[in-house]
């Protein structure tokens, strides 16, 4: 059994789908930003980092999305999340679920989570001024060099779909110019369309 | 053949010493900052994002550190540089890798490239003054709940590694308390002895 810590409207999100698109049997925890959840004592013994996501595994705990997404894909080959006998090909989507972590979701960070970087409200409200800008550039690059379609990868639907839904959740409260990206809106309504995704994204706003 | 495109003092060292880990056949093509040399017309049809490392394989370009060092691992199983065969073990790998492209690097990156995340030279200086807690309190975590020594990983040693030891190598110029992190420096220590990395590090500084 596999239990998946997560909070609504953040990156868990995607492991949450990928584990329904497994066909695993988990179990959700949910955690409140509100009450700061992610910092209590019990959960930051599972997590030092004291961030969403965490996956409790049989093994042990895992996080960070790109390497929670590997594993399930690894984990459930029936589902073929991910070509692991293919090194190239599974670089390709790591590349990819990479980029999203270290560079689309940061640039997004800096909206509400400055307070990582800096120590002043002036740097914060110049943070954000450049969220759209910044967002938009990255997107820009996905939609014009990365997205194959109809899937992030082509013709077949991997962990990185999951992943690139997540972060499209948030193009419009990030000021995102939506005009210059209209096969990545066409992949979030194709996404939006599958049952696993509608259960995973009921679930969590169910609150 | 593959050929790493790489910038001395930058994160492709890690690609670098995993090539010669791996024992591959590579070729170098070195970047210069100074000239924007990431920014020219032929690297953006190499690497659209303009940065560095990227990894031309026979099959097309890889980037983002941690999938071009899954891939050169799972490209030459013999040197054992990640088990690919355990899907666990394989995902912690990753998920360290991933802490430090999305977490650690980031952190860093505000010494440098804040225009990256906003504009004005106020901004810039509010993110410099807090790069030393920042990067302080990443390199704290992975010293008290993520290295487990002698390597990352314990007794085998991984692609975790050499990207450990890169980004430790701008402790010092990010202002990390070094008291606080014996055992980052004690890996440090130990990777920079070894023939592969010494052979990597020398290569990238002549010049």
């Amino acid at each position: 059994m596999l239990t998946l810590y997560y909070t609504a409207h953040t990156c868990s999100l995607a492991s949450h789908i990928a584990l329904e698109d497994a066909g695993a049997a988990y179990e959700l925890k949910r955690l409140s930003f509100k009450t700061a959840d992610q910092r209590s004592p019990d959960y930051v013994k599972i997590n030092p980092k004291a961030r969403v996501p965490a996956l409790v595994t049989p093994r042990g705990v895992l996080t960070e999305t790109p390497a929670m997404l590997a594993f399930i894909a690894q984990s459930f080959p029936d589902a073929k999340l991910a070509p692991f006998d293919d090194p190239f090909a599974f670089a390709e989507i790591q590349s990819f679920n990479s980029y999203l972590c270290s560079t689309v979701h940061v640039a997004h960070a800096h909206r509400m989570r400055g307070y990582r970087w800096a120590d002043d409200e002036a740097a914060f409200v110049s943070m954000q001024k450049k969220v759209p800008e910044a967002v938009t550039a990255c997107f820009e690059i996905i939609e014009q060099t990365m997205l194959r379609g109809p899937w992030v990868m082509g013709d077949s639907y991997t962990i990185a779909d999951p992943y690139l839904f997540t972060l499209s959740q948030w193009l419009e409260s990030d000021g995102v110019d939506l005009t210059r990206i209209p096969r990545v809106l066409d992949h979030r309504a194709r996404m939006a369309a599958r049952p696993n995704v509608k259960k995973a994204v009921d679930v969590e706003l169910a609150e």
